[in-house]
């Protein structure tokens, strides 16, 4: 059973991951799809399509958030995706990733740059600047 | 030197993990005999043993407390296993882990629930239904 | 508006928490009606009246979830009496945060003992036979 | 001694948390002037004055990782008034506390709400509108 | 019933502590005989008595592990008496809180800063200088 | 633009962790210069030269915060090859490791022992005797 918040959630889930969003969900799915409904209606369909922040600023504060965990750099991955999705230049998440050491120390965000490093590869970025 | 305490811990752990207890054990035991020690003495001979709760409820106390640590997912492998062993199902642990999302947000429980589908198949235990 | 979910939410978590819940959800609500709304409705609402696992066995997962994380303690009072609401006894909720301090170490579970007992004093529980 | 680093970083943080920053570096300086110094140089005078990010976004990139810590309430509260003096409204700040629920979990960030509310309420901000 | 091992763990925490160990065990005994009776036999009698390591640089690793995990404020209080009781100067132990800054960056690093100061003020150890 | 504490701290990198010192702060240099540039600044230029603690005592210290924050393995490895090179035994890494399960619990410290073991493995150092 698919609810209308389920949908919305989906859309918006798109809109920030595009379709990584899908193959993520299909995933968790297989698991356990109690668990996809809940990461779909939660977050997507009820906090993020929330009128209050714009995109690229919820992209940037979940940035933040997976960083200094340490210990969540397949959801950060993915979060990286959605922020450069949403506008955010390989310089700002980087620079987010950066800021962080002063909130969780280099190995968390060291860690953090890493995984994004990854992701900005993938997505044909061009290198920064070297010194 | 073998004390009662680590015999008693041994058998404890063995009734929990089956033969995953000796495997676990003697890979720790190379690298410090103190350290695998301990760990058989303490949690298992000490801690375990005690007959306040049933091993069932032990163990999804544990899976629960190894999923929101985030980082501890070889030893969330471990007592998956134990839970099944001591009588939870699939279901129940799959529960446990989808509950804490609650408290530890989807990042830690996402990775619990990858962790947990590892070893559930490796169990051979049925798929959950798709929607 | 308030929805299905929210009334199902608000009443299972009456039935967890006793008077407590609508205090709690009152002193959220004049911060954010929002987070209000989802405190209800998504963990209380959606994940506690699954079928899968007993009340008892729910609290005393959360109880080690929250012992381990270590900052949690405003939340650990909370569900160390929802624990004793569901069934659990005095000692099986001295036991799971004991049985703690192998996943979360002394220092989270010795902050999380001294939480409980205040709830546990409240609550006029009979002392623990010393030694 | 006063490098030119520490100056500039104490012009940074009296912008971004007014007359609060150099009451925290004088609480901080009485125990350990090298603490002080390092807090200053650090992330005021090399990570925010740095232009690839605007100081609202800076700081509520902060406040969402504060708010994850779970343990960082006195440290969320100064940067809950920074974000303020930045251009962030009150509703900003609370979304993103909201937002974060899906990253660690209701505990953290409902202790995360509650310290922001002191600091709003000092600031005087007007209460958000109850359902 | 108190065991052998108890006795030496109740001796090397007197020794690490002073005062304090007796009252400290006394409080959590109150609670649950048998965390006090894991508290003392395990890390006094078993990890802190083996000869591998001297006291002092025991309670040094002790302070960095206490100030890294930001939630551990009272347990940190009593290790920095421990420190001094073994031999560290106050410039040493403020010292090794001030490096965790690389490790867990400024908020824990702070908070236990701040608890630090409390104890040293206690043992009335002379100020800092200031620059 | 090399500055005087950049050339201070590389070398001072250099003295803990011999040749992967460059080849670490190169890998990060590519992804972000301004990263490399902080990570040899502020740890190794600021306050690692401070001569406050002996070396030894630093990267013990440095080996348990990473210990007891269970997902800081690779910066673990690092620096368990840098407590050597400062002149800790293999015998007293594994004792710093071993005495964080009273502060974190097995499973963080579980996971530091078998990062520490493939370091030391790789440094040909001998086995620890066997029970």
């Amino acid at each position: 059973m698919t609810t209308a918040k389920y949908k919305e959630g989906m859309e918006e889930m798109r809109r920030h991951l595009g379709p990584a969003a899908d193959k993520w969900i299909k995933s968790i799915k297989e698991i356990s799809p109690e668990f996809a409904k809940v990461n779909v209606e939660f977050p997507f369909g009820e906090l993020y399509t929330r009128d209050v922040l714009d995109d690229k600023t919820r992209e940037l504060c979940t940035v933040a958030a997976l960083t200094v965990q340490g210990f969540a750099l397949p959801e950060l991955k993915v979060h990286v995706k959605g922020a450069i999705n949403c506008g955010a230049s390989r310089e700002e998440v980087l620079e987010v990733i950066t800021q962080m050491i002063a909130y969780c120390g280099f190995p968390a965000s060291t860690n953090g740059l890493l995984a994004a490093k990854e992701v900005l590869d993938e997505l044909g970025a061009e290198p920064a600047d070297k010194p």
